[in-house]
């Protein structure tokens, strides 16, 4: 039924949607965007987009389904740019990795029977650093594609019918789907997404500080250390919109590993230390 | 040179050990020991030991290296009692995670021309998981292997050429050596190996705390959370003589992180995240 895709964003996961949509057999058209060229061209030549717009609005109009793979005060500022252009015969849907903000305009915006329908997603992949260079086929391969759809939405059928299409094709590019409350989602990814990057960007830049004029010293931590750093990695290009748009959760977070670390730090000698093991064992339990 | 090793305890590493010197080529005979007999014999039958001994002090005496392969406070254990038994014609060496109180041992009851000699030594590969059933011919391979010998000390020749052999299996095994000062030595893996494992500690007991009954939402982390907290599955009697042995250090590094993380969430609105990601982006660069 989808037949033609609008992808704004040439980011990693704009392109990884486009390969993994072809890796599933989708075989309508798809039409990509990006602020700078080179992107989108590395994209066309990844075989992830079909053509590149040159007027963006026009080709959100030509197609049936437009997807935001930009950051998060992006993807709000094209909400407002292309809720007056579109129809109910459209589906707009986006990526953004905090929804109370996204979902709200989608309630304001889109998602009455006039309107274009909105269906804020989410998908729970990507990599340490971005650019359509690393788009990835598989990306979406095993991972959850977070929803916070609103029941009390009156979209048209149309576009209806679209969002039931999309929510297929995540599918069969390999993520499980979850619904969730928009506001449980921006907490939940709090905990399980947010608090480990920024934990791994602090510990980064403490090592950095401490070791850091020592490469060999790095080498010394093995495998651990990389993997606990890692994410070190990430831009704040990337952060900084997550960093704004969910600041309270994420300082609740922050503020109870803090909390955490200084009971271990005062219980290194006391049996407090065991059961803390214990505890973080029973995350890890199979 | 060296034809007769005994390995004194049979967890993750003696037995990756004795598989990776008959990776490596090692011809002699390799004698095990281990408090629990299962462990001893998975080890006997991966082909990590020839042969498990009764007696571990008189399998030591037949040896002319000894591998102490067990946790920190067992290691010192078996130096006070191997010291009177063996001789200069004996190394003994070790694999414990903290330096400072081992070398000092090693100093006192060891390393003078009439005593065996001690080379203190530290691989810095390990699983999550231990035991012997998880013994790996590769564990050793592109890691670093510490040493904090003592050049002040004065072994016996014999002692003193075991010891220069060992440093060329342990080469052969595919890890890099690097020496240390025995203080300098707990201070960094503080840094690079203690301060990761207890953060993911801590935080895999948080998340177990926030999100554990709810499995499904462990899977919305993704990769990046599995990594974050791999090491949350380390057992504590792994970690409490680390914890003992390396109290102030890691005191020192928590409290550091703890700071870290305070500042990241008084900042996640200011110019100053950006400085701290970018602090980040180096320690991780190529």
């Amino acid at each position: 039924m989808i037949d033609r895709i609008a992808i704004l964003g040439t980011g990693l996961l704009g392109p990884s949607a486009g390969l993994a949509l072809r890796a599933a057999g989708f075989g309508g058209t798809i039409t990509g965007w990006n602020r700078g060229m080179e992107g989108a061209r590395t994209a066309l030549s990844m075989g992830a987009l079909d053509v590149i717009a040159t007027d963006p609005l026009q080709a959100a109009r030509e197609s049936q389904v437009v997807l935001l793979a930009v950051p998060i005060y992006a993807t709000l500022d094209w909400m407002e740019q292309l809720a007056p252009v579109l129809g109910p015969e459209h589906l707009v849907t986006d990526v953004g990795s905090t929804k109370a903000q996204i979902t709200a305009a989608a309630g304001r915006f889109f998602n009455n029977p006039e309107r274009a329908g909105f269906l804020p997603g989410h998908p729970m992949a990507g990599k340490e650093r971005g650019g359509a260079a690393l788009g990835d086929a598989n990306l979406f391969r095993g991972a959850v594609w977070l929803f916070t759809d609103d029941p009390a939405w009156q979209r048209s059928a149309e576009s209806a019918a679209l969002a039931a299409d999309w929510r297929k094709w995540v599918a069969a590019m390999g993520s499980k789907t979850l619904d969730l409350d928009s506001a449980r989602h921006d907490e939940l990814v709090g905990w399980v997404s947010h608090l480990p990057q920024f934990v791994a960007t602090a510990l980064s830049a403490l090592l950095e500080e401490e070791v850091g004029d020592a490469p060999e010293l790095k080498d010394v931590g093995g495998r651990a250390l990389r993997e606990m750093t890692r994410l070190g990695a990430s831009p704040y290009s990337m952060w900084r919109d997550i960093a704004y748009t969910n600041t309270e959760a994420v300082e609740r977070t922050l503020l109870a590993l803090e909390q955490r670390l200084a009971h271990v730090r005062e219980n290194l000698k006391t049996p407090e230390l065991r059961d803390e093991f214990e505890q973080a064992n029973r995350f890890r339990r199979e």
